[in-house]
C-alpha cells in the first residue's frame, strides 16, 4: 500500500426531495448571496428550477442566475460568471445540473479570489489555495464532479480543453436526489455508467501496489453499478437503481477506490484525443470504445490483475488459466457495455483508419508516454486505436 | 434507500512515517499553539514522543503537554485541559494515541468554546456547534474514534459513562501510520478487530432499508477485515495486514458502511452494560461475547438477511434454508472470534448467572427498549445474557 492523503470534506445530503431544502441549508452556513449556476432549459422544464428558488426565497436567501453552461464547459461563461458574482457579492455558487455545471462552478469560485485571469490555472501557471465554496445540486451520475477534486474547462479561441486538480475544489455540500435522474435518456444513463465504471477501472490498474481494502471496495463498487446499470437502463424510475448509480458517481471519483495505488488513466487520455477530434462523441462512448481494445492490448503485463478483474468483476470462472481469464474479463466488460447500447468500436462512432494517427499525434505533447498500468508510447497509441476500429 | 446525510471531513494523511511530518502540516494549517494531548509513558518507549515533538519544534510550532489519558478517558482530565488550553491559548488539539485519547481531546475541543461546563454535553443538556480543532496521530485500530462523530467520557463522580454523536467534532486530520501499531498485543489486535466488524455489523443489521451499494461496501469492508485481521494476528509486523485494519477501522466509523439504513446498535448497548458493571472487560472482548448470542436469539426476524451476512462476508455455502444458513453464519463468526482467542460467553469473562439481571436492569433508563433491527425489551435482554452463558 503507498502513502496516500484522502481528504473528501464535501456534505453529502442524499435522498428524495432533499433539494427542496437547500434554502435552509444556505442560510444555514451563513452566506449572504448565491450564484445560481445552470445549464439550458431542463431544470426548467422538469421543474427543478421553481423548486430550488422557491426555497432560496423562502429561507430569505438572495441569488442571481447565470445559464447556459454547455457540455464541454466554455470559459467565457466562466470568466462571465467572474464578472458578476464580484458585482453582485456572490459568496457561494450553486450549480444545478451535471459535471460541466459543476465543473463551470468550480472554474468561477477558484477564479473569484484570483487577481490574474482564471486561465492560468488550466494552463498550469496559477495554483489556487482558496475558493468560494460551491454547493451542488445533481441531476446526472456520471462525471462525479460533485465530490471530486477536479474541473475541466474548453477554451474555444485557443481550442485547448485542460483539466485542474485541486482538493480546494471539492464541492461544499451535494444535494443527491435520485429521483432527479429518472428523465436522463437511455443514452445518456448508459454513458454515465460507463463513466462511473471507468473511474474506478482507471485506478483499479495502476501502479502494482497492493491496496486490499481499496480493491475491495472498487470492486463491490463495480458489482453494484454493473447490476444497478442494467436495471436503470430497463426501468428508468427505479429509484433504488439510480441511488446505487448516483451514490457510486460520487464514490467513484472522490478517491475512494484508488487509495494506497497510483491509477492509470491511459484510457482516460486516449478517449480524451477522440472526443477532442470528434465533438460529437460523448465521453462515456468514447469510454467504452476504447477501455477493451486498451485492456485487450495492455494484459499481458499482468493477467493477473485482470484475471482477478475478471473473476471478481464480472463473474467469470477462474480456468486456471490467468491469459484466457483476462481475456474473458474483457470480453464480458465489452459485452456488457454493448447491452447497454453503447458503442465498442470507433468504426460505431463514425470514425476510420484514417483518424488514427492524427488522434494519437494529439495525445503527446512534451510527454512520450502516458499511463502507470504500463507507458503507453505513440506507437502504442496507434495499435491500440487500430485494435478499437 | 433512505435518505441520509453523510460528512466525513476528516483529512487523511496515510502510511510510513507520515507522523513525522506533523509540524509542517500544522503549522501550514496555520495554528498558533498544539496541546499535545496523550495517555501513559507507551509513546515515550515507542519512540513516537521524540518523533511528534521533533517535528513540532522543526517546525517552529510552539506546544504543550496534557498526558494521562486512561481507558475510558475521564472528565476530570478534560476539565484540565479545557483550563489548560485557555490559560496557555491553544487552537488546536493533537491527540497521539487510540480511541480513548482522541475522545479526551474531542471532549476538551468541544468544551473550549463553551461558557458552561463540558459534562452538559454528555448529559445531554447542551449540544455544540463549534469545536477547537483536533488533529490525531493515530497508535490503535479499534474504536474509530479518529473518523467518527462520536466521543465517550467516563464520569466517575457520578459514576457515568455517556456517548455523545455531533458532525462537529469530527478531527481535521488523522495521521495513519501502521507500522506504529505493529507493538500492539495480540490481545488487543483482537480487541480491535472484534470493535471493527461490529461498528459495520450494527449497521448492516437495522432497519429494514434497501442499501445496495452500501452493503457491498460493508460486506467487502467486513471480508477484508476478517482476512488482514487472521494475519496481523499471526504476523504483528504485517504492514499490509495492518494497513487494512487500520484504514478499515476508520471507513467502519466514519459513517460509509451505513448510508441509507439505520442501524441496529443493540449489540453495543448490551455489551456497555458488561464492561460498565466489570471494568476489567475490553470493550472488544465484551463484544465478542454479546454478537453471537444477540444475533442467534433476534436472526428469526429475518433470515434472509443474516443468511446474506453468512454468504457474503463468512463464506457460507447457502443450502437452501435461509433459517439454517443463517445459523451457520453466525457460528462463523463466533468460530473466527475464538480463532483469534477472544472469549464467547460470559462465563470466559468470568462472569456467571446471578450478574445477569443486575446488568439488563441498567441497560434501561426511562427507554422500554433498544436496538433498530428488532425491538430489545429487558426479558430479550435478559434471554439474551443467558445465551451468552
Amino acid at each position: 500500500m503507498d502513502n496516500f492523503v484522502f481528504h473528501s470534506p464535501t456534505k453529502v445530503i442524499f435522498g428524495k426531495g432533499e433539494e427542496a431544502n437547500v434554502g435552509g441549508l444556505i442560510k444555514g452556513y451563513g452566506f449572504g448571496k448565491v450564484l445560481l449556476h445552470y445549464g439550458g432549459g431542463s431544470i426548467q422544464k422538469s421543474g427543478l428550477y421553481d423548486v430550488v428558488t422557491k426555497s432560496l426565497r423562502e429561507a430569505g436567501v438572495a441569488f442571481v442566475e447565470l445559464s447556459g453552461v454547455e457540455p464541454n464547459p466554455k470559459l467565457p461563461l466562466v470568466r462571465e460568471g467572474i464578472a458578476l458574482c464580484r458585482n453582485e457579492g456572490v459568496d457561494i455558487i450553486l450549480a444545478v445540473g451535471g459535471g460541466s455545471v459543476i465543473d463551470s462552478a468550480k472554474a468561477i469560485g477558484m477564479g473569484l479570489p484570483m487577481d490574474a485571469d482564471v486561465w492560468d490555472i488550466y494552463s498550469g501557471a496559477f495554483r489556487p489555495t482558496a475558493t468560494v465554496p460551491v454547493g451542488v445540486i445533481l441531476t446526472l451520475a456520471a462525471a462525479g464532479s460533485e465530490l471530486s477534486n477536479s474541473s475541466v474547462i474548453t477554451n474555444p479561441a485557443q481550442m485547448l480543453k485542460r483539466g485542474h486538480g485541486n482538493d480546494v475544489c471539492r464541492p461544499l455540500f451535494a444535494i443527491l436526489n435520485p429521483a432527479l435522474t429518472f428523465t436522463v435518456s437511455k443514452f445518456q444513463t448508459a454513458c454515465g455508467v460507463v463513466d462511473i465504471l471507468m473511474h474506478t477501472i482507471e485506478r483499479f490498474f495502476g501502479t502494482p501496489a497492493r491496496t486490499e481494502l481499496t480493491d475491495a471496495l472498487a470492486e463491490s463498487l463495480m458489482r453494484t453499478v454493473i447490476t444497478a446499470g442494467k436495471k436503470a437502463f430497463e426501468n428508468p424510475e427505479d429509484y433504488e437503481a439510480r441511488g446505487d448509480i448516483m451514490w457510486a458517481s460520487s464514490l467513484s471519483h472522490n478517491g475512494l477506490t484508488g487509495n494506497g495505488r497510483t491509477g492509470d488513466w491511459a484510457s482516460h487520455q486516449l478517449e480524451h484525443e477522440i472526443s477532442g477530434m470528434f465533438d460529437r462523441v460523448a465521453h462515456g462512448a468514447g469510454l467504452s470504445v476504447v477501455f477493451p481494445a486498451w485492456a485487450r492490448y495492455v494484459c499481458k503485463h499482468d493477467y493477473a490483475r485482470f484475471a482477478r478483474f475478471a473473476v471478481n468483476v464480472w463473474g467469470v470462472i477462474h480456468n486456471g488459466s490467468n491469459e484466457e481469464t483476462a481475456h474473458a474479463g474483457i470480453d464480458a466488460a465489452e459485452a456488457f457495455f454493448r447491452s447497454l447500447d453503447m458503442p465498442t468500436r470507433l468504426t460505431d462512432l463514425g470514425i476510420g483508419a484514417e483518424s488514427i494517427e492524427g488522434m494519437a499525434k494529439q495525445a503527446y505533447g512534451a510527454r512520450d508516454s502516458f499511463g502507470f498500468f504500463t507507458p503507453i508510447r505513440p506507437e502504442d497509441t496507434v495499435a491500440i486505436y487500430k485494435l478499437a476500429l
